[in-house]
């Protein structure tokens, strides 16, 4: 892998703000917020942020990159598609019980939903997130789905993961100012409103900035060409005949191109990898 | 260009989503939020959503697509490059002035600066904007730049551009969220509180959708590699040899590259153009 010392980096720098930002929306919930619980109640809330944050952010982020770890690339494709389905569709039952938690907070208090901007945008991140697991399942992983249509769609459900991901941190910088807003109002301790800048405000406000770097790292990772998980048939050549690490293996496609045997079907199977490899950005 | 038709969909798109952006940000503070003055008052502050709108979304997005204008493939890449930063400095201005109109308006108001996540990640944005900007002109306008300069950070350069606009557009997201629930409080009127969504609220809400729909529209077309402007030389052949417009020309690069001189020099600036290749994603 090209580059290898520095995609090491980015990828330490995703994990580290990654369960930074988990561990900062426990601290907000449990220290500054009362904790957590299913009791229709503000303690049901807080189930929200903890929730979309490790499924929208975090799960969602790892599962962008997860073909760019070079330390899968002797896995078969077949697996890591299961294992990015799988990623994803864990994250998406988060999110539904994250969602959940938000309506029974909102339906006990009789707070009307879906008002703000951060509701319709989160909602539609959610709705297209289900689709894109739904797509992406019926296109990748069905088995009688032509060659052709893989090829087609591949390239917006790239684009789609990442704008849906993009959407999810957007809502999630929202949804962190309007709770802020809200629980930090100038009542009847002024130096805890949220214009004066309390202890929860700071650590709050750096969680959503943990969450915009996070995103940038798992953008430049996922956007980077020379970090693309080689085709699958050079990964093949690679496992049988040299049986090694890929790390640090400059693979030249061209090259091994030659010893691909011809064939209509063959020939459609490279058509599919030169799409994934084209739109991965 | 492949997908001409395609292409002209996106474009109108983000032009007409990027103009309505600009059209209810001025109904919202022209007819809900008393006009526009320079008063050190709230007239003041309404230049902050207008001028952010105009120049960090709608100037600097299409600042992203000037290359992708296959009108403009004719026209010389340097006066491409004045004309990409023209845009991008103008953007900027606008945006310090809508820095000073918020500013102005905090402190006659004794209302503390930079305290919220909004403030944050839009001054960051700011600040990578100028950053950007200066590092542009340095590298790419100043004619004795190494063109191994250029190639490096190329890459660099259209990735922090495409992260800046996202940073904007979730700026402008908690910015629309910060302001409606300042100004539509649960006052003496709760109808026009904002979760009971008064027509300012589903205006303003609307205005936020539009916003991110056109920041997928650009970020789409500038991530297309079909959509990239050919390499220079090619477009010299091309307007030398055909003289025709680009439009639905199928160019072929390896096809051209045999009639291009060899050259060291002639063999860097070819580098250069093909990391403008690889790099705009």
């Amino acid at each position: 892998m090209e580059n290898f010392r520095q995609f090491v980096v980015f990828l330490l720098a995703a994990v580290l703000l990654g369960t930074l930002s988990v561990v900062f929306a426990l601290t907000w919930v449990l220290h500054w917020r009362g904790g957590l619980a299913w009791d229709l109640g503000l303690l049901e809330f807080n189930w929200h942020p903890v929730l979309s944050i490790i499924g929208f952010i975090l799960i969602n982020g790892l599962a962008v990159i997860i073909y760019r770890l070079p330390w899968t690339w002797n896995v078969s494709k077949p697996l890591m598609k299961y294992i990015h389905a799988g990623l994803n569709i864990a994250a998406f039952v988060l999110i539904v019980i994250s969602l959940v938690a938000v309506f029974d907070f909102h339906n006990s208090k009789s707070i009307p939903n879906m008002y703000s901007l951060h509701s319709w945008i989160g909602l539609a991140a959610v709705i297209m997130y289900a689709l894109q697991i739904v797509l992406g399942l019926c296109t990748f992983l069905l088995p009688f789905t032509p060659t052709y249509i893989k090829a087609f769609y591949m390239s917006i459900h790239v684009f789609a993961g990442l704008f849906i991901f993009g959407m999810a941190i957007a809502a999630a910088e929202m949804g962190i100012t309007e709770k802020l807003i809200f629980t930090l109002r100038s009542g009847s301790n002024i130096t805890l409103s949220y214009s004066r800048s309390p202890p929860e405000a700071i650590l709050v406000n750096t969680l959503g900035v943990f969450i915009l770097v996070f995103g940038g790292c798992i953008l430049w990772i996922a956007t980077r060409p020379e970090w693309k998980r080689p085709p699958e048939h050079i990964n093949k050549i690679i496992g049988n005949e040299e049986g090694s690490t890929l790390n640090e293996t400059n693979v030249s496609a061209e090259t091994n191109m030659e010893r691909v045997p011809e064939g209509t079907a063959r020939m459609r199977y490279l058509n599919l990898e030169e799409a994934c490899q084209r739109s991965t950005f």
